[in-house]
């Protein structure tokens, strides 16, 4: 992983002329003024650890395993947000944890735990390292668990769970699989692949991303129309915690009590490390068939999704891009700026009018042909017009892309960033609107007007998500800009009845507009959980968890 | 409802003479010795509510809707287990509400809920009255909330929901509907029906139980295939506690922290009252067509049911019952003892070999067509043997009858009673044969040995419920003895890795094996929000919240 971007050094690209051409021209962008700063000259605050803490936890996971080395604490400082990229490629570190451990088994977590709470040391726990919503950035003020008495207050580790990355077991009666918080989605797809399964969750970080990030932050995947998020996909869980073990998940559902698992799931470490989860595995599909759909307006493609989504048939993956995300065609930056380019495909991108659809179908070579057929015919009676498997295979193809294209856009100066909501079918023309206005209006304020995008990639019957994409200028000071224009839409978000993210998660990020979305009594309530599994406050300080009123 | 029994008193109809002559040749069944106590003969403990308690709750209420009249008071007594039911007949009514109060809104539920925090009364929310776990038996030490020492300590009311019974809202576009926890299942039927929509909630309490009860115990109903279970129906909800209000639910689902929704939904009114429900709504199928299947065992019809829960097509309501069950035809009391009805029938029930499969598709037209023939290939590839809509209609016909024939069984002198799991699909098995042993050696034991029957009747890809159903003569003291064997059933289920409950929920009768399915941790958690939302532990004490190690 590129330590001040996205993914593998080796597929990074310049953007092609055109499209930085375009950038000045549209969006007024100029390169930056400063080079990213190189990872040698990095430097890290010092450890706040001293060696008797160092060793106490050396002692339970090996000397190897905790790490406090420049390189190591760099790669583990902050997330994969635009502004976590444009302060580390500016050489910020002051998030920077400590140490890094590397437990290799549920009761080292535990050990660990138990023993940075008796210090009062913070701990992160350490996925695939892909929050963009500030997971990753504790608040440490010297007063974990509201005591800035302990040896290690203010400092935090991150607890690197990479070690933890097995699949436990593969069970193909009860079709589940059990697997471990450490591993990357790429391995568990091969691994269960070996044996014909597939989990079917493709987020656009899956490159990276962990098993026990996708659980923690309740991830949801571009087909999740087909096989659901992985909020959905976990039957069973263990997590640790300063205070003990949660082992929960006897059958796939239950009428004992509340759902607990679903207390712990999206509790973005708050409440303790998750330590496996026991996910539903499915047949690798003998069939996938990608395609695009065009319609006349935004409006008009999300009322077919909203059918397919209601009465079926229901494709694995389902999306719809706003006229602005299609004519720009963001998923080849190539055809930026060749106007026609994507008319001659066929393709319904950059060129042409109105909304691109794309329409994912897997499973048996039967029902795939038999749903496409009956999908067809209810997107015709909605009134779209079918654009093949061109624009279906080359969205396939590019879908994990944008991270990469991200850098580049960074790299020729300009600003890009991503937000995401969700809200109940009648909801979602307003929100749509309000957030767009919140954000237009705030960059355009600020005298970096930006091209905005949107799309939806996520239906339920009674509601769908909404994705936008934001690219301007950097201005002078992209973070602090970002910053207010962010806030904009949260409370547009808020405000216009959304929920404050779909997939991205809460971290500290949207701490703030998760309480109001809760109201005064689930913050007390999550308090009170933190409170019990949590007393020294050491587990993921700052995230999630609604500060009380009078504090 | 029979205040001592179950549902309309006019259906209430004897065992024929042949069900009856076989219950005393093969059960040893004898006539009861002393006939059910007479409502006018009922009496109750004195009211503990002094007339400023009774006046308080009347200034919020309403004088009307405050009740302390004898049978008003015996009408709300505990739950329809057959331990309540036993014990009603007997006329004991030691576990009566001091008063039953009628709140007819949101804000009214609110100010009950902190006078009677104030004052230290305990107060059980009661919808249908159709707990069969213990749910309306608070336990009253005296000690509610820890402290004895309120005015109305040791006296409880029972909130009674009836008059919160409307349809709030019906929105088309989501496809969801607002509605009041008071609100019958028929009514919500009956009422969505006129604008050509079906909550597809059919749980055999269908007649009498409420829409606030359905969350509260998060209720499966017998279409769970095809509808869901209320608790993945619910979108939304509000709910009241001493505390303030739960206002959860922005949008079909969400990456903003853990789900809410989930910690009230089974929370059995002992984190609140809910108060409204958002809930899908689909429209009322077009087609509806049931079916039986024949399979030579309980195991190679389980594998069957497996096949369509993890490939599909699944229909809207699958179930299987085991080679008992199927024999004895329960559904149709008049079969049993006439072997070879059920055969000439094709009914594939009394005196046929095998287990009894039924299948109920509902939804359009083509597409029940088509599930049910692609179902067929998948049943008789696992080697099904159709049997034609005969015992599918059948089935449906009865299928709320059982509650009615346990009066009829209890009358004559018969002990039944049913009690439920669930569990992944290679526990089912090892589950099976660990509950039947238990109540069969406890039963058995008892001098009373059991006709035993079981079924699966929600499946899900991952795992599947197993409900049991005992016939068994009452011997001399049936509730004892019934306590002993369901404490084995109980301890069978938690250590075969069952959960306590499938969709009863836990009330009193499973708290202690809720505490073990969920561990200390779990437990501790659940305090913690109890301590939190109910700081004067009013609500329905007793009920769910496993009691600290220590206590």
């Amino acid at each position: 992983m590129l330590w001040s971007g996205w993914g593998d050094p080796g597929r990074a690209a310049p953007l092609p002329e055109p499209v930085a051409g375009l950038l000045r021209d549209m969006l007024g962008v100029r390169p930056a003024e400063r080079p990213p700063a190189a990872l040698a000259d990095v430097e890290v605050p010092g450890c706040r650890l001293g060696d008797g803490e160092l060793t106490a936890l050396a002692k339970i996971v090996g000397d190897s395993n905790v790490r406090a080395d420049t390189e190591t604490r760099v790669r583990h400082t902050r997330g994969k947000s635009t502004p976590d990229l444009l302060r580390i490629r500016a050489g910020e570190t002051a998030d920077a944890p400590d140490a890094v451990v590397l437990p290799g088994s549920h009761d080292e977590v535990l050990a660990v735990l138990r023993s940075c709470a008796e210090r009062r040391i913070a701990v992160v726990p350490f996925g695939g390292g892909t929050s963009v919503v500030g997971g990753l950035a504790p608040s440490l003020d010297g007063t974990v668990g509201g005591r800035g008495d302990g040896a290690g207050a203010g400092a935090f580790i991150a607890l690197d769970l990479r070690r933890m990355d097995a699949v436990v077991s593969v069970d193909e009666t009860a079709r589940t699989a059990v697997l471990q918080p450490g591993l990357r989605a790429p391995a568990a797809e091969a691994r269960l692949g070996e044996r014909g399964y597939t989990l079917g969750h493709f987020p656009q970080s899956f490159e990276w991303a962990s098993i026990g990030g996708f659980a923690a932050a309740r991830s949801s995947g571009q087909a999740s129309a087909g096989y659901g998020r992985f909020d959905d996909m976990v039957v069973g869980l263990t997590a640790a915690t300063p205070e003990g073990t949660f082992d929960l998940g006897r059958a796939p559902k239950s009428a004992a009590g509340p759902d607990l698992r679903q207390l712990v799931l999206g509790s973005e470490g708050a409440f303790g490390v998750i330590t496996s989860v026991t996910v539903r595995i499915h047949p690798v599909p003998e069939a996938r068939e990608y395609e695009g759909w065009r319609f006349a307006s935004f409006g008009e493609g999300a009322a077919a999704l909203r059918r397919l989504a209601q009465d079926g048939p229901l494709p694995a993956v389902l999306r719809l891009s706003d006229e602005t995300e299609t004519m720009v065609g963001l998923a080849d930056p190539a055809a930026i700026g060749t106007p026609g380019r994507g008319a001659e495909e066929g393709a319904g991108q950059a060129g042409a009018a109105g909304c691109l659809a794309v329409l994912g179908f897997e499973g048996t070579a039967r029902r795939v042909a038999e749903r496409r057929a009956e999908a067809a015919d209810v997107l015709r009676a909605a009134g779209g017009e079918p654009l093949g498997t061109g624009p279906g295979e080359k969205w396939e193809h590019g879908r994990f892309n944008a991270p990469y294209l991200r850098d580049a856009l960074l790299d020729a100066g300009a600003f890009v960033e991503t937000l995401e909501t969700a809200a109940f079918w009648p909801d979602i023309p307003r929100l749509y609107d309000a957030v767009r206005s919140a954000l237009i209006g705030a960059l355009s304020g600020g005298g970096t007007p930006p091209l905005l995008m949107c799309h939806i990639s996520h239906v339920y019957p009674s509601g769908a998500s909404l994705y936008f994409t934001v690219v301007s200028a950097q201005g002078a000071d992209p973070v602090a800009h970002w910053d207010t224009a962010k806030r904009a839409a949260n409370d547009a978000i808020i405000d216009a009845g959304g929920t404050i993210s779909h997939h991205h998660g809460v971290g500290t990020d949207h701490r703030d507009w998760y309480a109001r979305e809760i109201g005064p009594l689930g913050a007390a309530v999550l308090r009170a959980v933190k409170e019990r599994v949590d007393p020294a406050g050491i587990l993921n300080p700052g995230v999630l968890i609604p500060l009380a009123a009078e504090e």
